[in-house]
């Protein structure tokens, strides 16, 4: 696979108001690309009902897209839409648009929170798979040819299931009869939110099958950083920075935990291996992703986005060593491996020109996080830090004793 | 396996009021079960949208149950409710009735409706999804171990793609790695409704998994005939028959135009090989499959609920002969191979005493059938029964010549 060169395209951003949709949205800017941003704000509304938000000071997106067109020159524009239930809206803004691809963020994406309770359960897979199935069913109708690139998770596999290196998206099998088939790669998520992925997949796959939508599945790392060269631009473009126990993803919510001087708080023996990447990257790898579409009649195509795999309690102890915290190790609220072995594929990627940021070699993004942290530690409601949904009954009351300040 | 002896449970029939539903929930209380349905009519409400509706006249439900109380002696309750919107009234119901069973009919069920247009696309994905999602997540809610039963289709696994024996459920495959895994047959759906049983199957492996919840799901083939022992017994038990294009399945479809002495019509080349299985043992697989419950830690336990596999073209030379009308191959609105195999395992309900109806040996109910479709020949809607519905645009612009009453 040779780059495609960026041509300036039209791109549709749903859920462009998000941690990643944000920061990729102001890189395709840069970049050349027209973007319009969708999101429904429900991401800032389930702030609301956690009773806590962004540990940055995050504007409004009539102000972020304002902010940027005084700095870069460039427009964008915002449009406040559920992709889950503005069906007719989403086609119109298709028809009038007519873009050459949508990137669609616009999922709930915690897992512990799909995991709160019933009424998160069921919102998380009518969410994700309504907006899902409405964008697909709207490329249709629109009859355009717009390239869909989507953003899922490696936590569809299930970790620690294959054992093997996870390849971009299909295995070949033998199935019963003797043939051998190059089918998706099985599925076993570990969270309702997981799941949603893999719903998700099973959709791509038919509506490609079915009317020839070029499809780009992303099988994203947890995503690490807040800023980027873009959002450093002007206060008013600051990223979002989750740190609660529901949204705040791993590394992040250590490096918080290191710059207000509380212990880190890893889950279980801290032997899960996880894949990672940086913020930054994320929007270098969709940039890619939207300029080297898949074919007309090629199958969705699947990219591992992913920089490198890391254990949980490495993680911790690097964070913990350069703050000088001790590590608590929690219960775990999940129902998972307690320790795993994780090795991804991510040459489609690196082929088409990425050269991935790697914590190791780059401690002094860390130092970056850990600075906005500290900036910021006044806007931290410290107990929102210990994880507060558990994957099952059991999990909950064995989590009982777990507590934020130390003990085992 | 052993059949478990038949003792009598507490059973919620979801979609009871629909055209498998219904003689189940007869059949099940006629086994002394305590039998529940609820329903919320959708079904009856899409035929007000097809501007057609069952050849049999249908009584209300209400009716219904009034009458099966008459003839037997024996209670059953209808309760009105959206399976895929009303949740809290779902999670009462089982936390006031603590079932012991629920069999999970509601979903919309037909192909080509699915494929019909964007709403259709919709509203089976929202419905099927929803529904399926917060059964779970109302048993998980409940507290209560309740055994889940779950109509599934053949249709999931893409007919022709296999190329072997169709194994129920499960198949061992070789990981990436070298690791040998029991893995869900990998699906490949060829339309938007069979995706949604695609979708059911994944949050059923994701709530098992999690939550221990006990998860039947049986593979059915499509069904045939109207009348079982029980709906015989009294006028007003009738059940619903569907000739349309949308919601009439194939032999059915076949027997109704033999009835009304039009040509068969035959999609494509009639090379399609398909499962069938009658009315009846669908109910009688249904009782089996609530009296076998899976034990507790078992895996989802997936059953194919089919007696035989027959060409479509074998079918209507059949039913050509038995009534003397023509075959009229049309072009295919669907998206499928034109010819396939199809070899289908049902030793798990042989195993546990089902001796099933052949067609071949039974031709007697296609005379009940033919009986029916007479008897009622003047309800019939003729241009109804042409196919209204069509997989792509492609396929709607070919299919444009496709008439009912000749020409190739
Ligand atoms: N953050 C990570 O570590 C990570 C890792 C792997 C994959 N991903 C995937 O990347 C995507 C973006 O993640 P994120 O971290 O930016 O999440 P986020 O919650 O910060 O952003 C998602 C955005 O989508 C919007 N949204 C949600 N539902 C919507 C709807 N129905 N209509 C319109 N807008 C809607 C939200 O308001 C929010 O702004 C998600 O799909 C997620 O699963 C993220
Ligand atoms: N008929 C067949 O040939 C066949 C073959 C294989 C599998 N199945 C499966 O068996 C099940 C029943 O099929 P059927 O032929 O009886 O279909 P049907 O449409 O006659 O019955 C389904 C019933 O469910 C009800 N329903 C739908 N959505 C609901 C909701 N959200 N809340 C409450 N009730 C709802 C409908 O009103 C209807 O009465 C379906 O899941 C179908 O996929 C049927």
């Amino acid at each position: 696979m040779v780059a495609a060169e960026s041509k300036p395209k039209k791109i549709v951003v749903l859920g462009g108001d998000g941690f990643c949709g944000w920061p990729t949205s102001l890189y395709l800017s840069e970049k050349g690309h027209d973007v319009i941003i969708v999101d429904n704000l429900s991401r800032r509304n389930i702030d609301n009902e956690l009773g806590c938000s962004s540990l940055t000071p995050i504007e409004s997106p009539e102000t972020r897209v304002k902010a940027w067109e005084k700095v870069s020159g460039r427009t964008m524009r915002f449009v406040n839409l559920d992709v889950a239930r503005d069906y007719q809206e989403l086609v119109q803004l298709f028809v009038a648009e007519k873009p050459d691809a949508v990137v669609h963020f616009a999922e709930q994406r915690a897992a512990p929170y799909s995991q709160k309770g019933a009424k998160q359960k069921r919102y998380t897979v009518d969410n994700n798979v309504s907006g899902t199935n409405n964008l697909l069913v709207a490329v249709v109708e629109s009859g355009l040819d717009i390239h869909v690139v989507h953003l899922g998770t490696m936590g569809v596999y299930g970790y620690g299931t294959s054992g093997g290196e996870i390849p971009e998206g299909y295995i070949d099998v033998i199935l019963p009869g003797g043939r051998s088939s190059s089918i998706l790669h099985p599925a076993y998520p570990g969270s309702v939110y997981h799941t949603t992925k893999c719903l998700d997949a099973l959709l791509f796959q038919f509506y490609n099958k079915n009317d020839g939508i070029r499809v780009t599945d992303l099988h994203q790392g947890i995503v690490w950083g807040t800023n980027t060269p873009q959002t450093i631009k002007d206060e008013r473009l600051i990223n979002r920075f989750d740190y609660d126990g529901d949204y705040g993803t791993v590394l992040n919510r250590f490096i918080m935990q290191g710059a207000l001087g509380v212990p880190l708080t890893v889950y279980g023996t801290g032997g899960q291996t996880r894949g990672f990447i940086h913020i930054t990257d994320t929007a270098r790898c969709i940039e890619i992703a939207v300029s080297n579409p898949p074919q007309a009649g090629e199958k969705v195509q699947i990219f591992n986005q992913i920089a490198e795999t890391l254990r949980v309690g490495d993680l911790a102890k690097l964070v913990a060593e350069k703050t000088g915290v001790d590590i608590n190790y929690l219960k775990n609220p999940r129902l998972e491996s307690a320790e795993n072995e994780l090795e991804v594929a991510n040459r489609k990627f690196r082929g088409l020109g990425l050269d991935p940021i790697l914590l190791d070699s780059n401690l002094g993004l860390v130092d970056e996080v850990k600075t906005i942290a500290a900036k910021y530690a006044d806007r931290c409601v410290r107990e929102k830090i210990l994880p507060a949904s558990f994957w099952n009954r059991r999990r909950e009351a064995e989590c009982e004793a777990n507590s934020l300040e130390g003990g085992k």
